[in-house]
């Protein structure tokens, strides 16, 4: 690569590391990319983290010593997840999602790589503290989010499926019962797609009782595996008991109308867990 | 926002560009949001262009005039292209991954966030001066690559479903044959997840005769939709006759030998077509 001045510089250094998020990248990487002293690196990296912390695009942190460096960790503001959930409950009250039976239509909105992006985004800074190994969802509709989330911390992703696939090799299974239908059903995992022993964090796009995360819970069990964290887009409220706690929801639909075809959508908990997150970055 | 110095808005502008692809950006949203006159944006995007072509991140479109400004659109060298493909190569070509009869394991590779993401660049990349509303995948494995795609394009995904859910509303089905089971199939789309006469870009994982490639399109007839282009990760040589032309594939596996356990992989098709398409963008 060629010598590039500090302006360049800083434009491939923020790049590199956007595309390198938990990472830890050495001086010397930088150093020997720019043919640059790493004193020059470091003041570039001062400027890069000011302006990351600043706008709120996450946060820089240094490592010192011969085996050190700088690692991009994405982080939000809270204003950026106020826009953020304030569009995505916009969207998710609109009343022409109303499917027979009061199913909500979700596929506009999981349809949507940029909307993904960010909520992946949200929940990657909210879990951004925590050692993670692998993002689970369950197939078909949290794969977008689970892969969001993935890219955001880095780690690879898990897709449960309901079906058997002879393409999967062998796989671990599980009964569990359907909380809202309160049917028997099964999911599956295959055995060489998680190591024993993951640090693991649960991703699904809608939780109504909690029996679909609790099946993920009891099959991750069978890996020997940790829950670590559990983050749906959408809970609903239900007349069930809740299956599962210390989740962290994006939105929630507290009602359905079906006869004034009314969706009333509030704020998930996230707000609080990000905010106690932003505590301990600054600590 | 508070006003920043050019080395400031360099990281910040980089960013920005990076999280909107193929969207036009004014100079006065840059020029407000930084508060600086329109003749400091410009040269800052001088700068900004300069290093995004010459390290291969992008183009910077500069569309003149009062209705004018900047796109920024994801591109790949040929150098990065194929680091990106000879590392997805080695890891098809470890023999663990046959599974009995023949068939082989993909999840560890379309596991990875960070390897769909390169080749979603890629894809993108050589797709980016197509006109594409869409991009379709077939559920569940086509969907990681496919929402790698969309993020760099900025267009929403459609999900094609084998099973029928209640929670989609009403579908459009059709039945094909899968060229290398010779079984005859069911796969559908949400009626309301595709516009009429949609410019579509579909995405596979995987390739034999291109039966199921050969489904999705003619459903994309029932939506009256266009196919603008196929790109599929893997593509493998059967027996039967392809039902498929004028896809691109990054890599083939050209012979799985099961007794001695070996799988041979050469790269796909899509060199030719990522250097046809650099010629463009150079004139």
């Amino acid at each position: 690569m060629k010598k590039l001045r500090r302006s360049g510089r800083l434009v491939d250094m923020t790049n590199f590391l956007l595309q390198n998020p938990h990472k830890l990248i050495s001086l010397t990487h930088f150093s020997e990319r720019y043919q640059s002293a790493k004193s020059s690196i470091s003041e570039d990296l001062g400027i890069v983290k000011e302006i990351f912390e600043e706008q709120g695009i996450g946060s820089l942190l240094t490592i010192p010593g011969a085996s050190g460096g700088v690692k991009y960790m994405p982080m939000v503001t809270v204003e950026q997840a106020k826009e953020y959930t304030t569009e995505l409950n916009a969207q998710l009250s609109k009343a022409d999602r109303l499917l027979p039976g009061g199913y909500l239509y979700m596929m506009d909105v999981l349809g949507q790589p940029r909307i993904m992006n960010n909520i992946g985004r949200l929940f990657a800074a909210v879990y951004g503290n925590v050692k993670i190994d692998a993002v689970m969802t369950v197939a078909t509709k949290g794969i977008p989010l689970a892969y969001a989330v993935g890219s955001h911390l880095d780690v690879p992703v898990s897709i449960v499926r309901r079906d058997h696939r002879v393409t999967e090799g062998s796989m671990v299974s599980i009964n569990y019962v359907s909380g809202s239908s309160k049917r028997i059903q099964t999911m599956s995992l295959a055995r060489r797609s998680l190591s024993p022993g993951s640090n693991v964090l649960i991703i699904d796009d809608f939780m109504v009782a909690g029996g679909t995360v609790r099946g993920m819970m009891d099959l991750l069990a069978e890996f020997q595996a940790n829950v670590v964290g559990i983050g749906v887009l959408v809970e609903s409220e239900g007349e069930e008991e809740r299956l599962v706690d210390n989740y962290i929801s994006i939105s929630k639909i507290s009602s359905v109308d079906i006869r004034e075809k009314e969706i009333k959508v509030e704020p998930g908990n996230y707000l609080s867990k990000l905010q106690e997150r932003m505590k301990e970055e600054v600590k």
